[in-house]
């Protein structure tokens, strides 16, 4: 089905910063750059899975000033990717219109075909990912936006949903894009049968995506007109940040996708995560045979379903954990059980009162 | 009933190294001399409610060798008492018999009356606890050993207890000493109504406790008369050493009171514990409205029940945290729950194999 000679293009997300992976991950070295994939980074894991299930003949890598040195020192292995870097985070609508114009002043035309992926998520069939991705970029070559969701496994209330009609050759139309639920509101969406995780992959003709920003987010179509000779100047910093920083702060879904007049979506039956807190971390790293993540030096003595993470060179002796996180980075260190992973902001924000060094 | 000129002696043991409070304790700052009770050490709590409860003419601390620097820092308060350090430990009926001589020779008679306590010990009434003592070395005045009961408030497994019977103004016949019960027995024990917990607490008369040990444990008492010179000698280390190394390890429970002619109790109604592991420090120390001992720079964040407890200069982050213990030394870090405090051997074992420093 593969139409011959449309270009494929690939953009990995890797602006990110949180503290959910807190004290492991800081400002200065968010989720996408920890080596929480069994030693990797979650955005080495992401370029390798993409090289092989995608095969773009560009690949763009768009991320923040201040982690530039270190997404490019991960990338060393893909040496053609580009890396972009915003010189302020605007949320995925900017980032994604700014990909868009980068690529067709690059050379690339307004059928080419560009799949948007987060640097930051697990995914646990490599080969069942590749078939998603190959049905998405046929679909979307063929027009309109094409997302990935994911078939939910359990009532999840940290992930938003799609709602989906019939699935005709492996794609369905989007019929509604639903925010986040409420424990209750997720086991009935799960009852109906119909609802996709919404993943944050999505793929569409260039072209397409620059037309829908137009229709729905004038002004971010007029500020990535005027980026245009920016670009071809090489993004000098004052001028980028004169068009970039003014922008409104809008996710892609909420500005474009949620309006625009054809999505569909590619329902993926690949284990997926989108890792967002230390709960998963057993997901994506090696786990003994009672299920604990153990790094560094741990003596850990009758524990289950743990992760003991020692970045330090000190011992962690830990006893009878069930389902405990233990992180150490030498200089923080966090104890919860990891039912209240979720929750991590509430002590990170007064450890940031305390030693803002720390965050 | 105080007879009129007896002389009162106390005898505080200090000598104890034991890893039940690692990592804050090590051989070489044992549990005695850790700041648990609020700020202050457990010997430092012990002398200051001897010196109300017995107010002896002459106040012994008897400690090991490694100790005493420490242990004469800790005794500043208390210019008064004498300091012996037992070149090595050989449990408590040597160094019980020790005192004994020790005492004989600094002028003490016969029928001065001695008292023994642990220096590591929590008692929860000073005033209750002054009376038991006061009964105690007033019934030791008239013959006999007396030891000091506690009215069992739980069925303890990880004390010994004592069969008593009928209590005559204050004061009960030993029956039997009972070894630590496993928890189907020390339930029987407790519905029996007639035992006591053996707090490790005795008064005797000094005549007495050496003619129990000439009797029970003769070679002890050789070794105690071949001291006699070495004590007048100053206790100088090599024949100190000489004459107390080849002594068998021997508890005073087990070479003596089992065997003894008249060994009688007063049951104490003060709340105590032998803060036996981690699980008891919020009995001795400072907690919140939600029982949690936070000490050092730590942000808990929704816990309950908990031990907290750093030492280092580093941040600890507690979120969530129901009945753990986390103690952090900068060197060394433990977590667990508090019911799995009385295993902590088990991890200490594997850290000892790791880092010998480090226990």
């Amino acid at each position: 089905m593969a139409e011959a000679g449309v270009v494929r293009c690939a953009m990995v997300m890797a602006g990110g910063a949180g503290t959910r992976f807190w004290p492991a991950s800081r400002v200065a070295r968010p989720k996408q750059l920890l080596p929480l994939a069994s030693g990797r980074s979650l955005l080495a894991a992401t370029m390798d899975r993409l090289t092989r299930a995608v095969g773009a003949q560009r690949t763009l890598v768009v991320t923040s000033a201040h982690l530039e040195e270190q997404v490019r020192a991960e990338l060393a292995a893909w040496p053609e990717t580009a890396v972009l870097s915003e010189p302020v985070g605007r949320n995925t609508a900017p980032c994604v219109g700014l990909a868009c114009v980068w690529l067709q002043e690059s050379g690339v035309s307004d059928d080419a075909v560009l799949g948007v992926f987060p640097s930051d998520h697990w995914i646990g069939d490599d080969e069942a990912f590749a078939e998603s991705v190959e049905l998405a970029y046929e679909a979307a070559a063929r027009g309109g936006i094409v997302t990935i969701g994911i078939r939910p496994t359990a009532p999840e209330t940290g992930y938003g949903y799609l709602r989906h009609g019939p699935v005709v050759q492996g794609v369905a139309p989007v019929l509604a894009f639903l925010e986040k639920p409420a424990a209750p509101r997720a086991l009935e969406l799960l009852a109906g049968g119909d609802v996709l995780w919404n993943s944050g992959m999505f793929v569409f003709r260039i072209g397409v995506m620059l037309a829908e920003i137009r229709a729905h987010m004038p002004h971010l179509s007029e500020a990535l007109e005027a980026m245009r000779p920016i670009i071809r100047a090489g993004l000098p910093e004052p001028e980028f940040r004169r068009v970039y920083a003014p922008l409104e702060a809008q996710s892609i879904d909420y500005g474009v996708m949620e309006h625009a007049s054809e999505v569909c979506v590619v329902p993926g039956s690949f284990p997926w995560s989108d890792v967002g807190h230390w709960d998963a971390l057993p997901l994506v790293a090696e786990s003994d045979h009672l299920g604990n993540v153990v790094q560094g030096l741990v003596v850990a003595e009758d524990c289950r379903g743990s992760v003991v993470v020692n970045e330090s060179q000190r011992v962690i002796a830990a006893l009878g954990l069930e389902d405990m996180v233990v992180v150490d980075t030498g200089d923080a260190l966090l104890v919860m059980p990891r039912s209240r992973a979720q929750e991590v902001r509430r002590v990170v924000e007064r450890v940031r009162e305390l030693d803002e060094t720390l965050v």
